[in-house]
């Protein structure tokens, strides 16, 4: 069976984009994932998206990491999939339902609302999550936000100083966050602008995580170091985040489409 | 402009494969392979393959790096080549011509005739080259040969454990070796079959070289260690290497294709 895709990134993280929304495929199983995920034998990418039919929303979007494990939400595939779907649409995901709209060269995604309770990030115990009484060596007092997916937020002098590669797994896979956790390392520049590094949960580092910078943003926010609107530079570019009235996180970015393909699923199956 | 290209490998050793034999693209300059090979943003792969006409055989293989830099000659992509061809073929390459033949989920080529004189390899100043009076902290008294283009070999007790990602650096840009150098550290396991590490000049340690394995081959013959036909293992899989009668280098192996697709060309040049 000869499958067609779409390769598209967004700020360098990189998807491959299947469609079983018109006709079905066969079950995605974790090694067929890791399989295209492949960037030698494969096609090669830090995710595969799976857009198939949904019965509460106008489609709905799957999320694999290269290492076949399903992940619940990704800002920069959402970003993807408003430019591959071509029209405003609310999109289901396992992290709740978003809303993409396609515009310019890149999208703007309501990524619904941040959650804040202790056993909604997951903690372990309870504790403040805007001001949490933990320190990993000199990375202290981070805060919590779930958007989605879980991360915490450290504010730091200057983020390209932390060894995120020596930290990042050590704090991702500490007992506190019983499903793992993404870890940002962020630099207040202004009250409208933030630089951010990010460690993603089964990943490591990537050159930009669209929730890392929901999240942060959120955090930032929350703290009062930024406005209601802020920049977020990324080693792969930038995103703005806006919190708005209603209390959703709008984020707005680019996204582009690198090269289409087909493949033949028994070689991957 | 809307180009076609196939996405293939050799032991794990990935191509983009680009034909302009019947219909001519636009040049290919090294920020055009640079950004096609890119991982996330292009279409990702180590080398980018031109198939174009040729005057003096069936048709000629140009060889990029992902680093952008053209390279003479690469046998895990002729092996592609002979399977996208799909019938015996002569081709020329800026190695040499050589000779590629499909058979079975591979292909046989002809990787012509090995060069031992120490200003064809090149070496800076002239030695024996296959008992080298040199060394490299304990890595010593190598062979070199060129077969299209230029390798180094150190037969070890355990190729395995030899810091490649340390020392083939340091060797590949020693002033001995004018158009630097592919280091490769083999391990002779019985007179049929060697084990073999490669770090490849411009792309680092990969997971299969086949010209390394033909150098590794020839120099291991030289010196009497196996017989004039030897399996050769590397990390991503098995060649068989022969040295004919006619003094001529055969490797028999596999090559794949893993996707087929089109990009605009706009998006990379």
């Amino acid at each position: 069976m000869r499958v067609p895709f779409i390769k598209m990134h967004g700020l360098g993280n990189d998807f491959v984009m299947l469609d079983a929304r018109a006709e079905p495929l066969p079950p995605i199983s974790h090694s067929v994932a890791a399989a295209l995920a492949d960037r030698q034998t494969g096609i090669g990418c830090d995710q595969v998206i799976l857009l198939q039919p949904s019965d509460i929303a106008d489609f709905a979007m799957r999320i694999f990491n290269a290492d076949g494990g399903e992940v619940e939400a990704c800002g920069n595939a959402s970003r993807a999939v408003a430019l591959l779907h071509g029209t405003k649409a609310e999109v289901e995901t396992s992290g709740g339902i978003i809303t993409i709209e396609p515009v310019g060269h890149g999208a703007r995604i309501d990524m619904g609302v941040p959650k804040f309770e202790w056993d909604s990030i997951p903690l372990a115990y309870a504790m403040d999550t805007l001001d949490m009484p933990v320190a990993w060596e000199w990375l202290v007092q981070p805060a919590s936000v779930n958007v989605g997916n879980p991360h915490v937020v450290f504010f730091v002098e200057d983020c390209d100083t932390v060894p995120l590669d020596r930290l990042g797994p050590l704090i991702e896979t500490d007992p506190l966050f019983p499903a793992g956790i993404n870890v940002n390392v962020a630099t207040v520049e202004s009250t409208e602008s933030i630089r951010l590094r990010v460690w993603e949960r089964g990943a490591g580092l990537t050159r930009a995580c669209g929730t890392g910078a929901c999240a942060t943003a959120i955090a930032a926010m929350r703290r009062g170091l930024v406005g209601r609107e802020t920049r977020i530079t990324l080693p792969g570019g930038m995103l703005t985040i806006e919190w708005n009235d209603a209390g959703r996180i709008i984020m707005t970015g680019p996204a582009s489409e690198s090269f289409r393909g087909s493949f033949d699923w028994g070689d991957y199956a």
